[in-house]
């Protein structure tokens, strides 16, 4: 739509950019309706876990900020695609794609905003602060849910052992001692029905 | 899964329960795509508006607020359904529903949080202040953009008509002049196209 203010239309074409995720499909599937979930639904219900699980971080964190960054923390996914964590791809080449799609996506806005969210996914993918740390956490452990509601999900598929599936999300006790406690549940739970290997 | 302790416990069944959102499917289609939005879709996307366009407000806001309002503003519709503003529901008999399902699903959260974001909650349907004035704003705005990329939508199936349409969206106004300006414009060029009525 041409004629608009310049920032109300960089944050307009921003937003129907991003409308996009929408179609990024993920590997892990939902918890009632089994279909897989995509990019938009995951950031949602993330964004949601971080607000009402912030009390579980090991350090105290500010729930509406973690929620900010769990909202936008998979927008690169647009450009880069998913990465499904036992999928095997090359991580250098998906962080390359992921730093270009950054640039391309924040810079749809106008200066100042977009710098302030490309610092923000920034702080996330290096999880630098108590933020950022339990954001990952539950960006890891949403997974694990899904898995457990799904037959194991991906989890049998990629012949997953224990001791893999714990280094690979071994962020989730990084951010809260409480999630991961669960997790290890989660774990004994998913040996005993065969969907993780010993 | 029983033993956890009781507030995570409560936590973990409500977030549990919310994923069932991602079955609720709205009237309106996403915009690259064309596949009809689901309610987890569309509440990530107004959150990220709500924190984006804060700065278009007709009183001051706060952005993460406002986000958290539409993360959880349709959780309802989980037990209610989708209430299309153009289908001639009753009104009264979907607040009745609606009621009752806050009250289900707010109160599978420890007491004091669920009273919070049931405040929040009524807060937003209320109107009752300036983030849920604007937040509903965002909530009525979202579906022009999504109608304008897929054909007028379900204007041209409910036979709308210039006049009805701004009357059921007239919340954009009340929550930000400078969206009711690009409202207006696409009620101009929805009108050009023979989608809305004159
Ligand atoms: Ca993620």
């Amino acid at each position: 739509m041409n004629g608009l203010p310049t920032r109300l239309g960089q944050q307009l074409q921003f937003l129907v950019e991003i409308d996009h995720l929408k179609s990024v499909v993920r590997a892990t599937r939902n918890l009632h309706n089994g279909a897989l979930e995509n990019t938009a639904e995951h950031s949602w219900y993330v964004a949601l876990m971080g607000l009402m699980l912030a009390e579980h971080a090991n350090e105290p964190v500010d729930g509406a900020r973690v929620a900010q960054m769990l909202l936008i923390h998979d927008l690169v996914e647009i450009d880069a695609g998913d990465h499904p964590l036992h999928g095997g791809h090359p991580p250098a080449d998906q962080a390359d794609k992921e730093i270009a799609a950054a640039v391309r996506i924040f810079g749809l806005l106008p200066d100042e905003q977009g710098q302030t969210l490309h610092a923000l996914w920034h702080e996330f993918e290096a999880a630098e602060s108590a933020d950022a740390r339990f954001a990952k956490a539950i960006d890891r452990f949403q997974p694990l849910m899904a898995n457990m509601a799904n037959g194991g999900g991906s989890w049998p598929q990629y012949d997953v052992h224990r001791a893999q599936l714990e280094h690979r999300v071994g962020g989730i006790g990084q951010g809260s001692d409480a999630l991961w406690a669960v997790a290890q549940r989660i774990f004994d739970a998913g040996q005993a029905q065969g969907w993780i290997k010993a």
